[in-house]
């Protein structure tokens, strides 16, 4: 366990690597880049993350991940009505549009390697959350009449946030957020009829 | 231009790389196996790809590319009926299965940088491809009276596409293809309420 004082120097590490690689890039960015942005030394640094450079990313893609959800609230866990679903909507497109080409989370992935246990970890809570998020709205919205019973909120949660992740990888390689709108209106459109 | 000839033997050169990298994964493959699997020499290999790995890599990609819209034929060609839609969903879902958590293309793809004019180029070509099938399967449900009108063709087209990319992002992180089933699914109940 860490004390208070050691999470706040934790985290600051993490916010650092954070803002470096945002800014140089992953390749470019080195261990005494983040010690001189975060104010800590290098012993410093390796208290925290012993195993070094891999386990510092690890860090940073689970930080990235928890922006993804944050960038989407307070809309997305209070989708209780269709104003509420719109204004999430519109928080998505332009937090995607703002981020353009580049994904900080997926160049941390793509680094770590996407296929080990430790990055499908970080994979698996992002989705998990936000899920469970959109799934929550959609109970919300059935027990108040405006959505149809029939619809199963889990799998439909599920589809929702496959057609956002796939608006999101269009936009990586085109540059443009309209698959992403078009993904989402038809998904808004489908718990709206 | 290349001869019947010439065109033949690039090809087998590429196919052989597109099966060492299926095989053996991109870093450890080297030219020298792309050259005896393909029973070229290098000196022909360089005649294709003047400009060496990437340039060859550049040229599997765009055969991946076009794998995967081969891969959903005849369905993806011939979305005339429910049953038609039906048969593409099963095809598309089996495809992915099979392919598990190794995305040849999106190796490539990463390997040349996707961000890269060449990369987005070979995406967007396979996107263009993709949505326009879809959306002429749209467009003749529409004139047999099996979907409605107002349903915008090209717009769902792309929300479609963005919907199956996602699920095949998330089943490259899970391993599972409930994301995809789910989100396909979806689609189809929208395209035929």
């Amino acid at each position: 366990m860490l004390t208070a004082k050691g999470a706040a120097t934790r985290r600051r590490i993490i916010e650092a690597a954070s803002e470096e690689i945002r800014e140089r890039g992953i390749h470019a960015t080195t261990l005494d880049d983040i010690c001189r942005r975060s104010a800590t030394g290098k012993s410093q640094l390796f208290h925290y993350f012993p195993e070094g450079k891999e386990q510092l990313l690890l860090a940073v893609a689970s930080y990235e991940a928890d922006r993804v959800i944050e960038d989407q609230q307070p809309h997305l866990g209070r989708l209780t009505s269709w104003p509420a679903w719109e204004r999430w909507r519109d928080a998505v497109v332009e937090r995607y549009r703002r981020q353009g080409v580049n994904c900080p989370l997926g160049v941390l992935l793509t680094e770590v390697g996407r296929n080990t246990p430790a990055a499908q970890a970080v994979t698996g809570r992002l989705l998990v959350r936000w899920q469970r998020d959109l799934q929550s709205g959609i109970e919300t919205m059935q027990d108040g009449g405006h959505i149809r019973r029939e619809l199963d909120a889990e799998r439909t949660a599920a589809a929702v946030v496959a057609a956002v992740q796939g608006g999101v990888v269009i936009l990586l390689s085109t540059g443009s957020t309209d698959h992403l709108v078009a993904a989402m209106d038809l998904c808004m459109a489908h718990l709206r009829a």
